[in-house]
């Protein structure tokens, strides 16, 4: 590890209805070795899907432009943003000055409205992921999925292998091991149902329709 | 998956210098299933120890009495709030009448600093875990580790099992099932670096010597 490489410059947009484990995931494994930028149009609270209110320290307008990492999370909010010009304009803006343009779950599908996915291999939520076609993106079943400087990671929780495979990448190997021992990161799930192959079709019928009631939710209140 | 049952009230402690991750991750489990009190002495902003604020939506004068769960995180904090008086009589106060009483991380430590784990099997952080004797607690190396009421799970990931474990227990394995889903928890880790064991002395002296420095900034903060 070379703890003499000045810090990664990491902007994390953040939206009303995200989801807060897409974020705090790879903010965790990239904390050692980051500034992390929490983006938003203004620096009030903004309230994750679950209600959990998060602070922004930076905003559209002070955000740096030379970034190693534009990250984008996804969540229930995250349908509302699809058309809001100024998101869009930013990622569009500081995408060209990104070393890396990304996203865990939903987040690609803003990515691919800001015309940053076009022609691109990527992936999102098992549930979302067909969608970015739309975009002119090819859907890869995956976990984590790199193509040139785009690197997409699958639903929720698949933020932390997405920060530890992006860490590797950009500090080496020992960076990112280190940093899986101190978060522990030794899974051991307790049913085989992370994916909709393993769960089978009665749950991912229930998922479906919770997940459903949840985006009328965020979107009516 | 009964949705007719009631929400779950939960209490999850927050403190300056907590690790976000370690809540967030049960939090998000629990959430559609659930009431989440963030309590802290204040509803000030609460810094975690990666700088991130987070809003407290409780306090321990407003926090419910009758919990389904009481929870601790851990954090390079923690340790400055081991001794904190109001911090420990608040524990000590919900514990009796919360049904789960619990912690990810080095939250064990302040629910054994509250009395609440004397001659009870318990986990925390690899790097912690001995340290639970001082409080007459049995150290237990194990990812999620219950003994009657008392739940702890490992170092920081650990609360995704931990929570799943949990949600399990009190709403069958249908809704935890469905939610690991949802949260697409089928975990990748890009190395096998995730336990003392299998990360190898080298990677283990470099991440002690990174926490503890992590410590001592959060300490002189």
């Amino acid at each position: 590890m070379k703890q003499t490489q000045p810090p990664l410059e990491i902007a994390m947009l953040l939206y009303p209805g995200l989801t807060l484990l897409d974020l705090i995931g790879p903010a965790t494994v990239f904390s050692w070795f980051a500034n992390i930028h929490l983006v938003w149009k203004t620096k009030d609270l903004v309230r994750s899907d679950t209600g959990v209110g998060i602070q922004p320290n930076s905003t559209f307008a002070t955000c740096p432009r030379e970034l190693d990492i534009l990250f984008v999370p996804g969540g229930f909010g995250q349908q509302e943003h699809m058309t809001d010009a100024e998101v869009l304009a930013f990622l569009a803006d500081r995408a060209p000055t990104s070393k890396y343009v990304t996203s865990v779950c939903g987040g690609s599908l803003l990515l691919g409205a800001a015309g940053l996915l076009k022609g691109y291999r990527a992936t999102s939520h098992w549930s979302a992921r067909d969608a970015l076609t739309a975009f002119g993106a090819e859907p890869v079943e995956g976990r984590v999925v790199m193509d040139r400087n785009r690197i997409t990671g699958g639903g929720v929780t698949a933020g932390i292998d997405f920060g530890l495979v992006l860490l590797a990448k950009l500090r080496g190997d020992e960076a990112a091991k280190l940093t899986q021992l101190a978060m522990e990161y030794d899974p051991d799930p307790p049913f085989d149902a992370g994916s909709p192959k393993t769960a089978g079709p009665a749950i991912v019928e229930q998922a479906m329709s919770l997940m459903a009631a949840e985006m009328e939710r965020q979107a009516s209140s």
